[in-house]
């Protein structure tokens, strides 16, 4: 068993070095690879069948609510991102450039998309002419790239996968229920594919998306107090279309600019499932997202039958999970480590006395416990255990994130429970960014959204300035 | 109707100009829209969808054999590039570069990926150390940017979707199972879904993948009678292995180099739906791939109770096709045009005097033949049509290829046949690449494979030079 436990031990435990323990298990759980592209990491088979359930489950619900999926160029002409001001401004300083073509400089330089409302913006003003034109409820399915100075595996790197929604609207009104309605999808999916609850709100000015009227935010908690932006929403009113000219003629025959929005989620989800569900065994998965369910571990399996019983146990539950045997040659020690390291939410343990006695042994990930099942309720138990652990995670997420929300009523306050307690800190804004910057500066501590929900007036003056102060804000320390 | 007729009458016919019927169709269905960014295109959602059906059905094939998805970096660093001699040499002169990231020049050129074989090699010298590390079958779906001068839509662009497979073995007869395997997934996949007769081979030296041993394709025979490779698989041996250093430690702990593979196909294969089924009306998709498969449209919709039965009706089969229903305020006339134009299979008609009568009317897009049916037996026939219209479109397909495929036994009838005669050109060939190269010269015509399934000895010389001859070659004007 010497081989077992080098195993586990190579991982640093979470409360010695958070950040070394996510590199680790983002490593020894075979998610990703380092590549030759500095910044730009590689998703191995493990780490890529996470986004696949993550694709399957969220555009399942977004054509649920009429999108259509599209795909549109990776490069962008460098003048027309820089139609619309304040969208050029907060993306030019971090994008790739392509200037050469095989071997001709190119005539004028292409950025490598680093989110695609410029190129949405040009097509659909070829694409919108009349009132049966609209609304336009677009997304596409790619790569975008980002030239971060300093990169995390999942959380921030040079490339990275997401979804882009971006749509076009007769009115005002109908773009700002998209962007609402899109939020809620992203929390729905949060809460109850990922397990990971989420606060809905919306960002200050400050934090907003470059060119946006309003971004709405998903806000989750990590197990380490950080606060991790999980899905953004933007309603973009008509600037985009005035500034590329999108106008169709209404019922009326008068023209009108589209008002706009966009939203996505990427990659970084995986970082999150990882930070709020990971243990110093390594990752833990909501059996719901998880590309392995149950992995049938035999036990002694070179003695007659076992293996053949497992093979058929496998099959068999196959049929109402996701399930995998592992019949390697390795000691099944070393293979329990495996399916911990990899966050599989149950294993089964079948051994030939488990097997003498009709039943085996399932284990769960998430709280170790062991439950005998008759082999022949296998198929009618597993999917509720399964169902259960699901259902748990979420509860114990959820407890872990209100256990680390804390009020902060004046700035003394504010300051012992950002050096001293990590979480979310609910306290009032005034609305001043001067405020904000001052926050940040002070405590390395940032706005993360007003919440929709919650709103409570716990304070009548702002936190910072001590000026009246109407707004709750959530802040926190953030990736 | 004089709106019906113009619809139509916008669409150039096949006989009068391919190539503009082609661009037309393209266009009309609404498959792509051009972009601002020369020689890419954008994917709506009508094309997108066709896409995403390949995509879905592939994928499914593909992990029936083994193989994982993964997902490695958009950029490929010069010197990586370079690594392996006759690929650099084939690919760097249509690569786009990335110079500058941000506002600094980027020490080293990163070229956008054309393929992956390098970035592949990279991660597998990483991740194998021993022959349990082996086989590797891992495939990415992602686009790839190839800088070609002149672009159509589908067939070649400066940017395409596509996946590629890239393989590691421990042993060279591995290698070339897996590189046939793929192949015929990519035939089989072809005929049973595309309903497109291909023919298997090898290609010549002159025409194989930089890099590879061996390239094997598939060649499927458009309308017009010129070729299209539809998906190529690649054994490179361990050329890549000794260029890259993938070695393994073998069951006797020696070590040995690698054997791989590679695969792909792209979105060129909608180009080549279009024009193997299309016709002067507009696309004609084959069922098992079309988004909607079946388009309900109600005639005299303002009549009491016709929106409603339609509504039901749409409903009902929903369960056992993909159904759309229109109830657009557009004429029924032009709903035809329109379903036509998007080449959808079936479409059911169903006014006041079918409702009453307990019956509509279908139509097949493709043989425009009419049949009625009770609307209580919808359930049960129209999944039986569609089967149906499915196998048709394959026999008919098939019937035109092979009425153009020609024989010819020395230069003399090859000249006439390559002048005359679009198709497919059997004719034995030296193995000389002067030859291929003086074909090519005089008549336009490439080498497309040597078949594996029909050798024929069709004659005892080169078709060119005369000199003694043991292969059969399909040759033809392409794509």
């Amino acid at each position: 068993m010497a081989k077992d436990k080098k195993l586990v031990e190579a991982i640093t435990s979470m409360e010695e070095d958070f950040a070394q323990w996510y590199t680790d298990v983002v490593r020894k759980a075979e998610l990703i690879d380092y590549s030759s592209v500095k910044g730009c990491m590689i998703l191995r088979p493990a780490g890529y069948a996470i986004w696949e359930n993550i694709q399957h489950e969220l555009d399942r619900r977004f054509k649920e609510t009429g999108v259509e999926n599209v795909y549109l160029p990776l490069f962008i002409p460098e003048s027309l991102l820089e139609k619309e001001k304040d969208h050029v401004e907060g993306f030019a300083p971090e994008v790739a450039w392509v200037t050469y073509g095989g071997l001709n400089q190119l005539p004028e330089r292409l950025c490598v998309r680093p989110t695609s409302e410029t190129l949405f913006c040009d097509f659909y003003k070829n694409i919108i002419q009349s009132y049966r034109d609209l609304p336009k409820v677009y997304n596409q399915w790619c790569s975008v790239v980002r030239w971060e100075k300093e990169t995390r595996p999942f959380l921030r790197s040079r490339e990275f996968l997401w979804q882009e929604g971006h749509t076009a609207h007769a009115t005002a009104e109908e773009a700002e229920q998209r962007t609402v309605q899109m939020l809620n999808v992203y929390a729905d999916f949060c809460e109850e594919v990922l397990a990971m609850p989420v606060v809905r709100g919306q960002k200050t000015e400050k934090e907003k998306f470059a060119g946006a009227e309003a971004t709405y935010t998903i806000e989750a908690l990590m197990h380490d107090g950080k606060a991790l932006q999980s899905g953004t929403s933007h309603n973009f009113g008509n600037g985009f279309a005035k500034a590329f000219g999108i106008q169709y003629t209404d019922k009326d025959n008068k023209l009108q600019y589209v008002y706009q929005t966009s939203w996505g989620m990427t990659t970084r989800l995986i970082g999150a499932i990882i930070m709020v569900h990971g243990d110093d065994s390594g990752l833990v998965l909501p059996p719901r997202i998880a590309p392995v369910q149950a992995m049938v571990i035999p036990i002694q399996q070179q003695k007659d039958g076992v293996l053949d019983t497992a093979k058929e146990v496998c099959e068999r539950i196959g049929k109402v999970c996701r399930a995998k045997l592992d019949d390697s040659d390795k000691s099944p020690g070393w293979k329990f480590s495996e399916q911990e390291m990899r966050g599989i939410p149950v294993r089964i343990e079948l051994g030939p006395k488990d097997i003498a006695a009709g039943k085996c042994v399932a284990v769960r990930r998430d709280t170790r416990e062991k439950i005998e099942i008759a082999l022949d309720e296998l198929e009618a138990k597993l999917p509720e255990l399964l169902e259960q652990i699901q259902k748990d995670m979420f509860a114990r997420a959820k407890a872990h994130r209100d256990a680390h929300i804390w009020d902060a009523h004046n700035y003394e306050e504010f300051t012992t429970i950002a050096n001293e307690k990590p979480g979310f800190i609910r306290a009032m804004w005034c609305g001043d960014q001067a405020c904000e910057d001052k926050i940040k500066e002070d405590l390395a501590v940032t706005s993360r959204c007003m919440p929709f929900n919650d709103q409570e007036h716990i304070s009548d003056v702002c936190v910072c300035c001590g000026k009246p102060a109407h707004k709750l804000v959530y802040w926190g320390k953030a990736y």
